[in-house]
């Protein structure tokens, strides 16, 4: 490497090093001069999202699967403020997400020019602002001198809080070159240390707080998953015997055919027998908990604080006690040793009585497709190593009662919940499959959510994947109708001819291969279905062509109205009370 | 009307009473309580958006021919900040706007409540702070007390400033009432009354001025329009007799037949007799001026300071004095009545130097499409009333150069220049345009452009909606090669087959009478056009059926990659300049 890089060169290597592969964005006259360093990159790949929303989900959807930083390149201004919602949505779930933003050079601003993508009044800090609001740092670059540290800065407060970070990178500065010598050391992101005198006394309180007890359960949540803990985690288990369960934002980073692993706690949306065992436990070990009102059940948890420990990124608890600046990073390890001895003991036990967690398809002989029969139906589909992505919605709370298999990727934003990020965050789940060489993806979303971001998926034709996109047709917004309004016209939607979707979102022209066979179903690069009974989808999920991901596919799944998963409709029922119109 | 109203019912009255009929939005939990006021108020219509940001953009487009406050209902955080960039558009481009965002209710948001849509961290007042800096005013309500006041004050203040404000709704206070007795007088947004020994003393000034000089011309600017003084500014023309050119933003303010009416000036992008007459003036009058970079050829008049007279909404200038808070609304008619005297003998001098600002075809036997024949061709086909929407790229550059008919109403961004926004746009034009009994509405938009916003066409066949949709489909973003990256592949899109759109968008099923004559395209309320050549374009424009807005269509136009305006080859050229990557 020679001794001078490029800023935007630089910027670059840093995310090569972490892993990242693609990267999401939308052109615009302020950023193209950093676009050519992108496309001209062996190692990188420009995706060029239908829009800067879409893009923001992506990026999302691929930090979570990729589990590294993932970057997402927008113009001053107009393009920018079109990502917010979904940076957002990386802010309050906890992703590593940096958004690159090409803006004026740094004359055209300190001069308050009246520019295109301004607001006119030559306040060039106002979107800069509405980020910050958003970000866990921003750098935002006014001169070459310190630019490579900045860059750095705001990279490793990324990995290290699993937050979105901003960057402002003017149009002059892109080129201009720094010393690359930084880039022969890899960034440090590792977790802090914990002090040790600390730690030790926490282990022992810990321990002691064990041994008093007859019966512990572990509950694993997100931020196990957000704060690299999933090995940590998964050795916690195994060695400590104990009975583990998982919330909603925490599904699936535990095997769930797991022998010790019993299903999802949700406070009081819990089935009985999950509930018996969570509630009744002396002490309850919980694992990057984040107790939001859809990931407890309403905030209806019936464990009492004096018998959980809990166990952060940054502090632990235990009971009241609360210990500031204890991770659970170097923490986890230390525990499943103290946890060990009594191993197999615990285990004998655990097996005795955590219930069993599987796919039972509902004695019902009707054709209709119900949600009670969709999903574990759904989940016997599923493969190892397969992604699944759930919209906020029928498919969020349905798929919760899905058994998944080994080393499933379950990709959901209970906390943010906005309507059709899942369609967006496909896109960078499938990229990230791709990368890793993992199994196939599939989409969950209702035709209400589809709607919002559609367009998503002409960029998954463009970049030849082939993803499951299953749409559930259930004419309109189900979740919002469950929530108020079953009958007013304001949760109607526009009706799609969803069997045109994907032949006019992306014709075969990307796929010359395939062009030379127009019409030859088997060799399309696409494929669209419409199922409205048991035994079709059935029928087609049993199909072995249909299990093969060789094209892209939209199945569509026509569904009743008023139909909703149980744990939906008591949750909504609960937001139904807390909003209170009257 | 009772003594006492709901919170949610007294805004409405307020919207109606401004003249607002159509509210745009998204539902979600935390609106729904609101959004039956709106279902349920015999003089509104719920518009009913495909996303958060296309309702933003409906809004703008609005409030532009309405020429009224434009309403956007969407939910907290996620919902408000997809809103976010159209409604940064509307304050750049000054167009008054009430964003209303459907928040949790005050109880929860006291406990700092972890609930979905938050941040995950407690802090509810993230979203209002980002909405500040685009916003004139704000109003987060917190109890029923002083809630009308608010509203008023926030709704005064978007017209009076022709901007956005921002008013946070909990669910709690949606239906909570309060007295109803304001709602008997009007609100009253008239411009500020300038200080009359002040305004003596600039007429004075500006007397003077004009009357040592031997020529003047007057250029007309968006701000005529935003400020509510088009019947002002044509007086002034008509009584002045002077000669009267626009800027881009301000084009067809003042009917382009007009006598006196020359055509676009836009500094050094101006074709020469225009320039000629411009700048030789020996007095310009800029009325409402806005010079950003694309509405004034990159800030390229040639038009001395010291012979301007500027008027703006709330400060006017001569030469180089500055007058605060003289403001042109009820300075116009007295600088008319003052030039009246010298009109008859002006007009006669204006008609013989003003240049003839005609459609006039290109000299072209090719049957190629080219920017150079489309828009004159397209001014031809135009009829009084209609509405022209045309998005930031080949159309606002190519549009300018066409002669559009007397009433009608440009639509462009010019300012802001967000890609796609003309297509959300688009519906808030035509909804309008709808309730204001004018003609048809027209939209110009790129294939690359129509990708960002594309699902909100299905919003438009849902309302029955009957706009020409011109999709000039030149394989990407051309905005974008003309000013770099030409052969870049960054500048590429998904291939849509645009004959599907409309049929995919929108099946037929909120049209009974249709549906019943499915197949005889007469009777279809949806049709595509494709044309390639200027003959098959020609015939279509005459074609009699065609020229009746009876259905929505969309007319794809097949165009050359590389083919651009005059004026956005030049513009193009300056931003790359501008940006200099290096």
């Amino acid at each position: 490497m020679p001794d001078e890089i490029k800023i935007g060169a630089y910027l670059l290597e840093r995310l090569v090093q972490l892993g990242t592969q693609s990267i999401q964005g939308v052109p615009g006259d302020f950023n193209m001069g950093f676009l050519d360093l992108i496309e001209d990159h062996a190692a990188l790949a420009w995706i060029g999202n239908s829009n800067e929303l879409n893009a923001a989900y992506a990026a999302d959807g691929y930090a979570r699967v990729k589990r590294t930083v993932a970057a997402v390149v927008t113009t001053f201004g107009v393009g920018e403020l079109s990502a917010l919602n979904g940076i957002a949505g990386s802010f309050s779930e906890r992703l590593p997400v940096v958004h690159i933003v090409g803006v004026p050079s740094t004359a055209a601003q300190g001069a308050h020019s009246l520019l295109h993508h301004t607001l006119g009044d030559g306040r060039f800090s106002a979107f800069e602002n509405m980020s910050r609001e958003i970000s866990a740092d921003s750098a935002i670059l006014k001169a070459k001198q310190g630019a490579g540290e900045a860059i750095d800065r705001i990279l490793v407060t990324a990995m290290k809080t699993a937050r979105p970070v901003y960057l402002a990178l003017p149009t002059d500065l892109v080129h201009a070159t720094i010393p690359s010598e930084a880039l022969g050391t890899p960034l440090d992101y590792s977790a802090d240390e914990n002090d040790a005198d600390a730690e030790q006394y926490v282990l022992n309180v810990a321990q002691k707080h064990i041994a008093d007890a007859q019966s512990a359960v572990i509950l694993v949540d997100a931020c196990a998953a957000r704060h690299g803990c999933i090995a940590e985690t998964n050795e916690l288990i195994t060695t400590s015997g104990l009975p583990v369960f998982a919330t909603p934002m925490g599904k699936a980073i535990v095997d769930e055919d797991h022998a010790q692993y019993g299903g999802i706690y949700v406070g009081n949306l819990t089935s009985e027998p999950i509930k018996r065992v969570v509630e009744q436990a002396d002490v309850l070990i919980t694992v990057g908990s984040l107790k939001s009102d859809f990931n407890s059940g309403n905030f209806s948890y019936r464990t009492p604080k004096a018998r959980t420990i809990e166990l952060h990124s940054d502090y632990t608890t235990i009971g009241y006690s609360h210990y500031p600046r204890i991770g659970m990073k170097t923490l986890l390890p230390k525990l499943s040793a103290i946890l060990a001895k009594d191993g197999e003991r615990r285990l004998a036990e655990t097996k005795r009585i955590v219930p069993k967690f599987e796919n039972v398809l509902p004695d019902d002989a009707s054709a209709t497709i119900t949600q009670e029969w969709l999903w574990p139906r759904m989940g016997q589909f599923l493969h190892a190593h397969d992604q699944v992505i759930v919209e906020t919605g029928t498919s969020s709370f349905g798929m919760l009662e899905a058994r998944l298999p080994a080393q499933t990727r379950w990709v959901s934003q209970v906390l943010w919940g906005s309507i059709g990020w899942s369609v967006g965050a496909t896109l960078g789940v499938a990229l990230a499959a791709r990368e890793l060489h993992l199994g196939r993806t599939h989409l969950f979303v209702g035709d209400g959510s589809l709607q919002l971001t559609v367009q998503e998926i002409g960029t998954m034709i463009k970049h030849a994947l082939t993803p499951y996109l299953f749409v559930l047709n259930n004419d309109g917004y189900e979740i919002e109708r469950q929530i108020h309004g079953p009958q007013r016209s304001y949760n109607d939607i526009p009706a799609y001819d969803h069997s045109l979707l994907l032949d006019c979102l992306g014709t075969d022209k990307f796929h010359s291969d395939a062009q030379s066979h127009k019409g030859d179903a088997k060799r399309s690069r696409k494929q669209y279905y419409r199922v409205e009974s048991k035994s079709e989808l059935d029928a087609l999920l049993k199909d072995e062509e249909f299990n093969r991901p060789d094209r892209i596919r939209l199945i569509e799944i026509v569904m009743q109205r008023g139909d909703a998963p149980k744990a939906l409709k008591r949750q909504a029922e609960a937001t139904g009370q807390a909003n209170k119109y009257e």
